[in-house]
């Protein structure tokens, strides 16, 4: 039997496969453009003799739904997919799911209204995840599908964590809070990080630092969420690709009083001209590196704001944690960053985190690796994530009513 | 000689006269609803048996001239004063230097136009002290005046501190950057916390956290702010009486397009109906104290989110600073609140931080005093602020030309 995970946008779908047996990624593909006059469907896939086959076609994809119908046809044509009877499950990733939702849902006309309902609150993800949803029930109506939440694992923040000091009322009547986000990403890390301390998750401390183009920071207390950098939206937090992450919110009303910027145009400031983008022209962290490293100051300065931000998250969540077990790099920029992982780090000797340089500096290494030194009290590791294995195994046991 | 120090606000003057020889603080008070039909002024001092009194008289007060005209007649009607030729100084406190002021300045019309140049990024206060800087000019022209800035002290941050990860045009053209504020206090603390230690200041690691109605920690490595809390504004930060501190910055954009606010219904949001006043309907800490330990689940919540958020500072800036010598607790709150005091240290044995529960207990402690225990590795200080002799002694320095 096989899952498939779906990750839906307003005109995109991502996919992949999984085997069930080994969970073995057996084909990852996009659907792109959909809706425009040319759109596009990509797969790559393992061949019988285990070598990795890829293929493109171009076309119109009117809709999410024959989009959906393109993905399962092209699977089927290369051979790694018999027949939909073969799927056990579908996962789809739904970024926000409220303060409903703190563990994966089996999809029905609740599940679809409840993630309708807070549409509002991720405008750019929940409608397409919708289209998406909607498409594989009236295309494939027999085949379980689960929606996974990348606000369920922080749901477990006590209320000092996940409140905003505004009146009540904005809490009570307006749902604004802290939700989180990257929480598949986070909570796939800490369980790989546990087997690495070869602790039951369920006591571990840890601090995950999931590094991408978004970017957030979780502390985890006895393998629970208690607090995340990410806020109501994924604005909040660290220095990301094109986003503030954290500012004196009176920076947002100063622009609005004295350049007139309108909500929208806050929005598109914040969101999408900021972060490495606004201060250095660059979003990319190895051409910022090199950059850096070719005595570019504005490069050098986007560097040291990134590393000024994780330490900062680091103390602080070490500081509500009591201790920790270990410090877990993921994400592009989390698995591939050498300067930033030394930086962030650098000076922490007193919390107990303590580089191995030479391991740290590894450019050719993959796969989880613990980066730290000997005499380190936290362990410092590096785990790249899969996001798609995670929304595919929890997607199984909500289906399978298993527990991990 | 003597030393007058002022506060000038938009429709008040506070004031406070000290003598050189000693410091003592001879006389303190305010002038109040300045253009208002009906005025106020206030003055306590000192008599020559050394007892307090008091008088008070209701008059209008037309003008800020004529307001530093009632301060200087009532001085010297009670003999604390008897003539301005006295005074070697007057300190005017400023909220906001910009970059300009990384010291104290002695006033001139390139000091004025500095000061209202920098007017829009504090439209609260710098009006107000122009006001009362202009007044003095006019009356006493003969007495050499001081500005001495609330963000002088902050200006040693380095970039990776000050800047923001937004438009690098923003800093260049519109001066979008992190100020700080409370530094007079900040600064004064610090000093004092380096005789506490024994240790000379420029050796000193400390983290300062100056808790009132307004509310900032700053991070000092030998003896320099390296980080502040407060930011642009004084919005940022901590979780204060009425505002709302570190948030989303998604959440503001969030009520200006689902809400409708503009740029004046932000403004009064986040700074005047936020902070504890929002979570719990009370902004002082003593009544939300009682509250709390009556069971009142919403003042608890306000004490939670005080107290987790400054734990998140605490730990942020050491990572920051890499050790730290002490931890400084001064405001109003800072001085007096055990509870907030006992739980933003309580789990910060592995940062070194141990307090001495009695000791940090003794609610009728006054002065400076250590509450950490022997063990503590920090030393954890309570150091009443007393920026206006920080003021008078900075205005003092400026005018001779010494240093400390």
């Amino acid at each position: 039997m096989k899952v498939l995970v779906l990750n839906s946008g307003s005109s995109s779908i991502k996919y992949q496969l999984f085997r069930i047996d080994d969970w073995q990624a057996l084909a990852l593909g996009l659907v792109a453009r959909i809706g425009e006059p040319e759109g596009e469907i990509k797969l790559s896939w393992r061949d019988d003799a285990d070598a990795t086959q890829a293929r493109q076609e171009s076309l119109p994809i009117p809709s999410h739904e024959q989009g959906i119908e393109r993905i399962i046809r092209a699977l089927r044509d290369t051979g790694v997919l018999t027949d939909v009877t073969e799927l056990a499950a579908i996962g789809h990733r739904v970024v926000h799911g409220g303060v409903r939702f703190k563990q994966p849902a089996l999809i029905d006309d609740t599940v679809i209204a409840a993630i309708r309902a807070v549409a509002p609150l991720a405008p750019l993800h929940n409608p397409g995840h919708l289209a998406g949803i909607e498409a594989v029930r009236a295309h494939f109506p027999g085949v379980p599908a689960v929606a996974v939440f990348d606000t369920a694992f922080h749901q477990t923040m006590p209320p000092e964590a996940y409140r905003y000091a505004i009146p009540e009322t904005l809490y009570t009547e307006h749902q604004i809070r802290r939700y989180g986000f990257h929480g598949t990403s986070h909570q796939y890390v800490a369980k790989r990080a546990a087997l690495w301390l070869d602790t039951p998750l369920a006591q571990c401390n840890l601090i995950t630092l999931h590094l991408g183009n978004g970017a957030s920071a979780t502390a985890i207390r006895a393998g629970q969420c208690v607090d995340t950098s990410m806020g109501l939206t994924p604005l909040e937090g660290l220095v990301m690709g094109t986003r503030s992450g954290d500012i004196d919110p009176a920076v947002v009303i100063y622009l609005c009083k004295h350049l007139g910027l309108n909500a929208d145009g806050l929005d598109r400031l914040f969101n999408r001209q900021s972060g490495l983008l606004g201060l250095c022209g660059v979003n990319d962290m190895r051409e910022i590196d090199r950059l850096a490293a070719a005595g570019d100051e504005r490069a050098e300065l986007a560097i040291a704001m990134t590393t000024h931000r994780l330490k900062k998250y680091i103390g602080a969540y070490y500081a509500e944690l009591g201790w920790v077990d270990a410090l877990v790099f993921t994400g592009g920029i989390g698995e591939n960053a050498v300067e930033i992982r030394r930086r962030a780090c650098a000076g922490l000797e007193r919390l107990g985190i303590v580089l191995d340089d030479a391991r740290n500096a590894e450019t050719h290494a993959h796969g989880e690796r613990d980066i730290s030194a000997a005499i380190s009290d936290v362990r410092v590791l590096v785990i790249p994530t899969n996001e798609e294995l995670e929304i595919a195994q929890q997607a199984l046991r909500t289906v399978t009513g298993t527990t991990e």
